[in-house]
């Protein structure tokens, strides 16, 4: 069995694996329309910063390739309209404003070229961007996977795999390496409260994929751990400072310190450009507070008292210091990450 | 505002939190028949081990309140022929053979008096079953009490509380006498995954008693820890070995940890009769595997992927070499609790 396809793109046609319906339903669906694109990434049914930047840049070539325009001024105007509408469907969303750029930028920077030829260009670029994606997921994967040894048991958290990314995920990169080169890992994943993306949708992928996978709560990895079942720990990471304070979703820290505690080694795995070199430590990363009723009532039904206080932070910051290393596509950064980060990333 | 009453029995009749209610509605219901005394506790209605051997005792006393046996042969027959209907309600629970067996006994040793006169028996040792119940929790209290000071952050992990008992509960008896006294504690309750009885129970029973409390899930205790929130952890206890080590709900030993890392107390509240000095270390304590449900589907929806494997311990050891302090209705025991459990509960 090989890893999902989370986004597709052939002979102009667009197909995502709907998130929203998982983990009891995989649902490939082919977006067609604007409206269509926007909608996914609105209503997540694409999710991850890495996928969603991809959607997103498909989702120009799709308008591009629709577009009816009598010139390039015409087709630039489309399409800029286009990025806009697009960039407004999740604010927060860096990577979507990212591509959208990168793609408007491409298609600027050839304004005097036809709009036939135009299309082509953007169309290219689109398919550039997956094509670095996967790219970058894959070295990410190469350099894990001289982590691990067969017969390993690992832990993750969250979900920093291929149904955020377009192939092989971050975090779950050397595990799909290595289950493609017939190493025998044992993977366990964090049900991760209270928006259960590991129960949903690591779970899910690494058990459609073939892999050898065991949903545990959060509060289980500690025992888990104690009893000898984890050899290594790898999560993803939202946010990386410049000396290796690393934020990633509520949870990892706890991860972390148990790692410690019990001598196992726990590594983050992200896109170089996860890090933040303008951030110092960690104690510059705001974390934001999110909702009640994702603890209250998360489930399908109220599993609280109606009105009782809740605290509920999205992200924790692991300090540095409880990091073994710092995966990335350009190698992999040991401590001291001050220079280390540095010098791997930025060739310094 | 008051603690709860789980239980209450006056003027012969009983009444009970209907636990299954919980958190959304606030039910007291009437137990008339021994059928429904039976049901409340199959169906767990009535739940934790206390509160089961309490509401058991009541029960015989509603059979006995009712009797129209013609001698003490026929009442003792009937209350026998009662007391093994009851015991079959919840076949692994300690507690409620334990009441039921010391009901039966204390009528059997009064086997020569009048149907009238053990009518009066009987009610009287359920009532003081409740008693000692509630005196053995006060005291816990008490002791638990000297621990704290005013202004504390205080982490709790699953329900040992009010309504798994008669009155205080054991891990939250401190809590309940700190605000008594107007001491302020801010409480923090992990939700305690997959059943949530953190966030169904201790939130409920603990916001109703209009104590400060803080519901978070399991993976975030560790930040609340780091963030210098949490000055005492208190939880319960299912089962602690003569050395120390404790079984208690799962993710009890991931919260030791967390306290020994971030050099917070981490206490055990309980019973002394919790401590079996015939199991020498937790190596001794089976830990029983629960279905995959409870994780995948456990509160009205699916939440993990069909036929996923999930590893579902419902208790873990927590070694003593983490526990600062274990505290008992007969004192703290402090560390080496090989001697110390010894002295304060056996006097020896």
């Amino acid at each position: 069995m090989a890893a999902l396809n989370t986004i597709s793109y052939e002979d102009g046609r667009l197909h995502i694996i709907d998130c929203t319906r998982l983990p009891t339903e995989l649902v490939t669906v082919e977006l067609k329309t604007l409206d269509e694109c926007f909608d996914a990434i609105k209503t997540l049914k694409v999710r991850g910063a890495p996928a969603i930047g991809v959607a997103a840049a498909y989702s120009l070539a799709l308008v591009s390739n629709a577009s009816g325009a009598k010139n390039a001024d015409e087709y630039l105007f489309e399409l800029e309209r286009a990025a806009k509408y697009l960039n407004s469907s999740r604010p927060t969303a860096v990577n979507l404003f990212w591509a959208t750029a990168r793609v408007l930028k491409k298609a600027k920077d050839n304004g005097d070229k036809s709009v036939a030829q135009l299309k082509a260009i953007v169309e290219a670029e689109a398919i550039e961007i997956q094509r670095e994606d996967i790219e970058m997921c894959r070295k990410i994967g190469e350099y894990g996977l001289t982590l691990l040894s067969d017969g390993d048991g690992v832990l993750t958290h969250c979900n920093a795999g291929v149904l955020a990314t377009s192939k092989y995920g971050t975090a779950t990169a050397p595990m799909y390496l290595a289950h493609e080169r017939g190493m025998k890992l044992k993977i366990y994943a964090d049900e991760t409260r209270p928006l259960l993306q590991g129960a949903r949708m690591t779970a899910f992928e690494l058990k459609e994929a073939g892999l050898d996978v065991t949903l545990i709560c959060d509060n289980m990895a500690g025992m888990v751990m104690s009893r000898g079942k984890i050899q290594k720990i790898i999560t993803g990471a939202d946010r990386i400072a410049a000396n290796g304070d690393t934020a990633n979703k509520i949870g990892t820290y706890s991860v972390a310190v148990l790692a410690r505690y019990h001598g196992i080694p726990f590594y983050i795995a992200a896109p170089s450009s996860t890090v933040d070199f303008s951030t110092p430590t960690g104690a510059g990363i705001k974390i934001e507070e999110r909702a009640p009723e994702e603890i209250t009532c998360g489930f399908g039904r109220r599993t609280a008292p109606e009105g009782v206080k809740t605290y509920n932070p999205a992200f924790d910051v692991t300090p540095a210091a409880l990091i073994s290393g710092i995966i990335t596509e350009k190698g992999i950064a040991k401590p001291p990450f001050c220079e280390n980060l540095a010098r791997i990333i930025r060739g310094n």
